[in-house]
């Protein structure tokens, strides 16, 4: 098969009539202008952001909810995506018949459809770059740089599922399973993202590990964040020793929850919403005139260490 | 230097203010909607599309003109595009400065500028993907499947420069400077794109040869395409053999000349045009009723061999 009977067995199936079906060197796409068109792009290489030996129909999910958890992030509803993928001759057989069936199974869940792209081959590994696409009532989204003072900072769900699942990616004990699957399978908050259209002042996903990412909305917002380290919503895991929990709380990227700052008064609203979406909400620390450092600890002398960084 | 310093020192000073200085998670756009957005996206992978030891300056520039390209073979005007850049840890330093050069000076160039992307290690190639939008009056877009019976086929420019200046790339003959510029620089003909939108039935931009890209024009048309093999625009070159020319010509990739279909009363409009924008424009060709194959050669018997194919 050749790079146009893939696109045409495996990638056509997947468009919606932006695509116009990959006929064309472009997708052509046309929005009311009370919208805003929010665009982001997310890239997992082979090495960097996953091994190569996982189920390509993970590592396909994996690379569409990266990317719909930036939608998220914005408060934006994701509407499409833009897929390009390089990879080697002699993976492509194997590889991309599973990565478009994690493809399509996401798309259903996540309502989401593919506009078009480039297959390509790679010398020796894969790339795999995602630019997806959502919308929000014009001027709506919400900006990593419009924390105020007084505002608390919250977090969603639970912080260093994804780092521990990666670190015992190998191990078949029962009590790593929720971990591991967070790790490969992260969840866009998508939901909750939206519902903090008119209530979260600033927002981020956390890709980098809680401390970069509230460091990121400190910074933007030209103040500092004090964060309460004993309401970090952590795991309960026997295997683990506490401190190295928390750590993977602080320090472990690839949790994807939801990280957001609001005034006080929308306490109650946050309530009701984490239990109508059965998702927890946690408030870990509130933004304070900008000081000496971006972040610090409540109550605490040690100070932050640095996150994973590229280069 | 880590991605955030990158990216707060090259890549920010190239972004416009849907980048929002490159603070969120994401890019926020605004449009008309008596306007369509065309999105398209090519990916340059090293040792597939460039070798990786020419100057990165080079590589920046010919990955955003193929992406241009794609907006002229759409008819668009180009308005940003977002760049996903995979680099290994060892060249990033020596790398990312030139690349951002590149891409500045061809952004004054082609004025365009960019919305955000994403910046991340690879473990051992380059991978460059560009994301580029651009809009045409609503519905205006050109198609690729839109020949009609009849339709002359024409070209612009020169065809099989780029094939022979890769052929020759090491080598310091003056002859082969203008092949090599080709090769290494090709100019996207957005001014001519934009210029056809009330005439061409049909375009592409010859990114994989003539001949497959003409088939794709005749495919998607669901019609014949008869090729006139003589009146194909070539080169004058004295080290090379007339048939290794024209064969560059055919199946030579990377030319980025437009490829369009019209009506053959546009023949006076297409004269002045090229005079106009001083850019040579050839009748090669002509549609007609679907025989047994998409493309064939005007009083030749020889058939048309395969292009250049990923997989």
């Amino acid at each position: 098969m050749n790079e146009f009977d893939y696109i045409d067995k495996y990638f056509k199936p997947l468009t919606n009539e932006f695509a116009g079906n990959l006929k064309n060197d472009a997708a052509i796409f046309n929005q009311n202008s009370s919208l805003d068109l929010i665009i982001s792009t997310d890239t997992l290489a082979e090495g960097v952001h996953f091994f190569g030996d996982e189920d390509p129909v993970d590592i396909a999910k994996k690379s569409l909810r990266v990317n719909l958890s930036d939608m998220a992030a914005m408060g934006a509803k994701p509407i499409f995506y833009n897929l390009s993928l390089s990879i080697p001759k002699d993976k492509a057989q194997q590889f991309i018949p599973k990565f478009a069936k994690g493809l399509q199974d996401d798309q259903k869940i996540f309502d989401i459809k593919l506009i078009g792209g480039d297959l390509t081959s790679s010398i020796k590994h894969i790339n795999i770059t995602i630019t997806i696409f959502g919308n929000t009532s014009r001027g709506k989204s919400i900006p990593r740089d419009g924390a105020q003072i007084g505002d608390w900072l919250y977090v969603s769900g639970i912080l260093g599922l994804s780092k521990i699942g990666l670190d015992n990616i190998n191990s078949s004990l029962r009590e790593f399973k929720e971990a591991k699957n967070k790790y490969l399978l992260p969840i866009p908050r998508i939901e909750l993202g939206v519902s903090l259209k008119n209530i979260a002042n600033s927002m981020i996903d956390i890709s980098d590990g809680l401390i970069q990412d509230s460091t990121h909305l400190a910074r933007n917002s030209k103040l500092s964040v004090e964060l309460n380290l004993s309401k970090i919503p952590v795991p309960n895991l026997n295997k683990i020793d506490k401190k190295q929990i928390l750590n993977s709380a602080l320090y472990g990227g690839d949790d994807y929850e939801l990280l957001f700052s609001c005034d006080p008064v929308h306490e109650k609203f946050l309530k009701k919403l984490s239990s109508k979406i059965n998702l927890k909400l946690t408030k870990i620390g509130v933004f304070k005139e900008l000081k000496k450092d971006f972040l610090y600890f409540k109550n605490n002398l040690t100070k932050p260490k640095e996150s994973y960084l590229h280069f």
